[in-house]
């Protein structure tokens, strides 16, 4: 058995230099500057734990600095110090938060300043489940690697002195203040407060971890950063103010700024590794995480498995053709789709309640970091498509948040709503979700979470606080100046789309009819002057004066929220004919929209605009548009360099849409099963499929002159027969391939 | 049963009013400024748990404020701002140590900054375990009261809005860091991190605790100070520096400065009781210790349990005759000397090892808070003789440190050597007691420690960091300015006289002749130029230039610690003819002594010459002058006013030597068993003795003509024979009787 594994070992090393796997193709740096906010660390698929070097604090070198700036993602490859490996990260998000429990290797001389014990690096590498950086300072090689709810680091030190420090005073979060306990000289246990994601002062959450060294040590402590102190008081205390040791008090700890340090004599290249097993409900599921997972297997074992995982999660969608550049592009946009939303259940099953204080327990898989107001658009259309087991336990997920806490999720983290962005984007969720089959949750209860968003007066809606005007007026008016009152209608009017869509499913006809009329009301926004969406003031006039550029480059806008009006007036993607027909027919339509892109006022890296491109090919004849376009826009904002995510990748939002545009398939309106299709940029997409769900086994999407110079369709095969430019979701599934010739 | 505990408290209560109770003779607030430090708080005998007014924060009015400058009691008597009471305080010492877990309680909006929610206060009152005031800002009336290990709050609202405030992040110890975590509505548990007491930076502990209110609140919540941020991150967080209250996040929680609020509607008059049990161990027995000691009682019965206490513990001492000040002065002084040390071990018997990480049990009761440089010249003369039961388990204490730890005590402090003042002086303690004839312990083992202390090279001597030069000289040369090498050897002369004592009567012939021989080393520093003792510089001459006055009020004075030339000149008990011989006799020695209290050279407010007024009756026909300075001494420094004890009381030190001074016998040479006679302040004194012990039951100290108006003893019989004036504690506890005769 021993002599397998060893073979298992060496062909799946061997592996990574031959055959190409899915994860060969992956570059974990692709997003990490640019304020794509994606790292580079090591993490497993959906995987609650991530092990990310944290590069953003301690240099006067940084061009970003967690301290000197609004910066929300714990490395940037464009600094260059690093201060250690955070647990549990978030992964192409815009609000600081999580990127704690900061484990650092140095050298010599005990400090405990990470000002001072940061070091500068080279050699840095990244793998799916795998990071490695070679710190200059100290001459030592770090590497991480971590299953679903766990990290194990791995130093290679040099001869002499070595020290490991657990930093729980820093980190991305916006919360302070720990709690750690001595459990042995090789491992100690404890609490981080975490939160106030988006400077939501409530939205606050504890994470517990268990920290486990596999040698001892020759000499342990804490730290604990003083606080100042004045006058003769300072006089006395030789400490305060200043990161004091503590050398022979072993117990409890708590404060602000803690730490914990394990001093070594190492030989030269002499190896430690660090276990980290964390949890949201107590310590004591940290260990059993950490017991469970990592089996005290060592670091090799651990980073294939990880590797295996991503292999076997790339692996269900297969390209062909393509450049090696393309393939980058497109693993790496699918392995950022497969990072949140995240699994929050300890392997006991425990997790957190929603809003509450109770520790439940899941069957399945409970998710957190639901990103909806980004990830509503097509990110949980690819979970449905391709990894529908997940897309049902997220699902199932969102209807416990409600049964828990009276709401469905909006911008969920770890157990609190943080209220993040506007609208109701959890309807067009389930409701895209339910119309293409995937049926296993309790469609009743789900309605009545709905109805319930879609109706409750504004003062106790959390999803809507502006609730009354909009069923009373059919829209939001501009109450004050930045209250991005027109975003947030457009919202509730795609919502309220879905929920329509389900009543007639459901055979709720008065309901139907009324949600009907209310997705409509963004007709009252447009203003013909203009030609776009425009706020309504309280008297029923249009806000003046208007500028429909204001609001560029998250420059505030009034009505409007990180965007202009050029950014959300096609934002009506339930009702496109509807928006055509305002704006006197298709060529007004066409023309504006042309005139978008033609002028930059695109936003390529925010989602309110997203589907623009695909909008062209509603109409016959121009969707010649949307073919260049995305071709165009996937050449210039997606690329296999560090910022080759136009902006924040919004947990897998821009990546997805990188996705589905290189299979030659787009989501453009959530909630209403449809895609709107272009040229891929494969020659062969084969999409495993899960018969439990679908039936079949796969997809094939190809093309069938490859070898054609045109970047334009000519013509459409679903299954065996001609189609148009938009087809439907169970139409495309039902038929299993999908054929394109171009020109 | 029911009606028989009404009328119990019925009497209990009438009681007070009628027959005078040894409790009704303490004044708490004796001792409460001019540094006396003592507080007015509920406590038990010798119990872990104090409740203590906090007023030494908040105010600019504080004339002193524990930020401002150096200072050790939660409580002065002419300060008027209270914060909140305090749980668990050291009483009578120099260093800021404990007296945190502030308790608060408020009206109107809640504000958790102690700057704003302290108040003013009138009817301040206090009696042995009970202690109430009137919040003049609030109209609340507080009340505390205290089993050994819990305290007991009582708050007698008005009509209106209401909170209770734990504070954590305040106190007067200097470490900080807390955690806390919410059991339900109305309890919380949580640790907090003390220590650093006399700024030694590792001498740190936790405490942990349970509290619990009876009543459910409306709200709770946390608050957190946030660390201050700078720059663009200051504008996005608007709590930065701030208390930040947290109202829908009650998980764990940790950090400096926390504390959780309990907001409540309350009637006219409504009581609010809450209880805080502690630990030195884990939240769990401060659970069992709160659960077990209170049983739910009610503040009544609570407050009943501890005076009873009170009464029993001073009722072993009953005086006659006498003013009623000095009854109150004295019984207060017995009040004073019962506080410490104090329990450790919770009651299920665990307690932290000494200087370790381990939980141990202990079958009898382990004794805290050893202020042994102190404590050691007289209290714990006044625990064998009154307390016999107490002082057996404190020297069980003592050696189980020994055991656990590998030394005797120094300065003991929760199970931390705190190493404060100097010498070695669990040494006389142990010899006195087992002299006279107090020997339920090891003695070979306390042979054995003292042996280590007095033997091992100074590089691993905790004890006596400077044995070299004291074994191979004979005295401890001055090697730094500030050295106190002087107040070293005296320490450890006393101690090697003492060493001597027990290995002479261990029939150890050889160390008694070397420690004896040690103990005279004292000769050394005598310097017959000034007729003082006087520092040795390290090439074997004396300190120069000197001058024997320099010390006074605690300034630095080369080779002595806290005092100067005078206040240690006459500080070898031990040696009282030797260092009468080396002056020149009797009457150099006399005059000299003499000149010391003329001169005003004596200090009364601290410990090396304070039984310099008994030194006189070393000599015949000089006794007058002792019992002459005794008289005016106690009606000087020992009144009935907050400001009655002249400096510290040292964990009590001061005030036995008032209890000793008013009874006509002080025990001036600790680890000898001798007493020195003088005019006793009352007619009769009647000391219960424990018959286990002493084979009998009672001492009595009698006046024989009282109404004579002189202050002169005549003569005085001890039994029925007449005797000297220093007579053996073995002597005096077989003769059962005490008799003086006054001129």
């Amino acid at each position: 058995m021993k002599h397998l594994l060893v073979c298992l070992a060496s062909f799946l090393a061997l592996g990574t230099l031959h055959a190409q796997e899915p994860a060969d193709y992956v570059n974990p740096f692709i997003g990490t500057t640019n304020f794509g906010t994606c790292n580079p660390g090591a993490v497993c698929p959906n995987g609650m734990m991530s092990v990310v070097p944290f590069n953003v604090m301690g240099s006067e070198d940084n061009k970003y600095d967690k301290d000197a700036r609004w910066w929300s993602t714990p490395y940037d490859y464009t600094n260059s110090f690093f201060t250690g490996f955070a647990h549990v990260n978030l992964s192409g998000v815009g609000c600081p938060e999580l990127g704690s429990l900061l484990l650092m290797p140095t050298t010599g001389k005990l400090d405990v300043d990470y000002r001072n014990y940061g070091s500068k690096y080279e050699k840095e590498n990244a793998t799916p489940g795998y990071y490695t950086i070679s710190l200059t300072k100290y001459n030592i090689l770090a590497e991480a690697t971590a299953t679903p709810r766990t990290g194990l680091s791995r130093f290679t030190f040099p001869k002499g002195e070595s020290n490991i420090l657990l930093n729980l005073g820093e980190g991305l979060t916006n919360e302070t203040g720990a709690f750690m306990r001595r459990v042995s000289d090789c491992e100690v246990e404890g609490m981080k407060v975490l939160g106030t994601f988006c400077y939501n002062p409530q939205a606050v959450f504890p994470i517990y971890f268990v920290m486990r060294i596999n040698k001892a040590p020759k000499a342990t402590g804490y730290w604990k950063k003083q606080r100042p102190m004045q006058g003769v008081e300072a006089e006395w205390d030789k400490d305060q103010g200043k990161y004091k040791l503590y050398t022979q008090y072993n117990k409890d700890i708590a404060g602000d700024d803690i730490g914990a340090w394990f001093s070594f004599d190492t030989e030269e290249g002499e190896q430690i590794e660090v276990a980290m097993g964390v949890s949201f409900v107590s310590i004591e599921n940290a260990r059993e995480n950490l017991d469970k997972e990592q089996s005290g297997r060592h670091f090799a074992a651990i980073h294939q498995e990880a590797r295996q995982r991503w292999n076997d999660d790339l692996g269900r969608i297969k390209v062909e053709g393509g450049t090696k550049d393309q393939k980058t592009v497109f693993y790496t946009g699918l392995y950022h789709a497969l990072i949140h939303p995240n699994i929050l259940q300890d392997i006991n099953g425990e997790y957190p309640q929603m809003e509450g204080d109770k520790i439940l327990t899941t069957k399945g898989n409970r998710y957190t970091v639901f990103s909806l107001w980004d990830t509503y658009r097509n990110l949980h259309q690819l979970m449905t498509l391709v990894y529908p087991e997940r897309q049902m336990d997220m699902i199932n997920t969102m209807l416990d948040m409600y049964r828990e806490h009276g709401w469905l999720p909006k911008w969920e983290l770890y157990g609190r709503e943080t209220l993040t962005m506007e609208g109701d984007p959890s309807l067009p969720v389930i409701v895209d979700t339910w119309m293409k089959g995937l049926r296993d949750f309790d469609i009743n209860l789900a309605y009545e979470a709905m109805y319930k968003s879609a109706t409750l007066p504004g003062k106790e809606n959390l999803m809507r606080p502006d609730n009354d005007d909009y069923t009373k007026l059919g829209y939001v008016p501009l109450r004050e100046q930045y209250d991005n009152s027109v975003s947030h209608a457009l919202e509730y009017y795609i919502a309220d789309y879905s929920l329509y869509t389900l009543a007639k499913a459901l055979d709720k006809k008065e309901d139907a009819k009324l949600f009907y009329k209310r997705s409509m009301g963004y007709k009252n926004y447009y203003c013909k002057e203009y030609g776009t969406l425009r706020p309504i003031l309280p008297d029923g006039k249009f806000y003046s004066p208007f500028d429909p550029k204001q609001g560029e480059n998250f420059e505030p806008s009034p009505g409007f929220h990180e965007g202009n009006a050029w950014n959300y007036t096609y934002y009506v993607p339930h009702d496109i004919k509807g928006l055509a027909k305002l704006m006197g027919g298709k060529k007004p339509f066409v023309d504006k929209l042309q005139m978008i892109f033609d002028k930059g006022y695109y936003d390529p890296a925010n989602e309110p605009d997203i589907a623009y491109p695909y909008l062209f090919s509603y109409f016959k004849g121009e969707e010649w548009r949307t073919q260049k376009l995305i071709k165009e826009l996937l050449a210039k904002y997606f690329t296999t360099q560090p910022n080759g995510i136009p902006g924040n990748d919004d947990a897998g939002t821009m990546s997805t849409w990188a996705i589905f545009s290189m299979m030659g398939f787009y989501p453009d309106c959530p909630g209403v099963p449809e895609y709107t299709l272009t040229t891929p940029t494969f020659d062969k997409i084969t999409i495993k499929l899960d018969p439990k769900y679908y039936g079949k086994d796969q997809l094939v999407i190809e093309t069938m002159n490859p070898d054609s110079e045109s970047d334009y369709i000519k013509t459409i095969k679903l299954g065996d027969k001609e189609c148009g430019y938009r087809i439907n979701h169970n139409d495309l599934i039902k038929a299993g391939s999908l054929q394109f010739w171009k020109k």
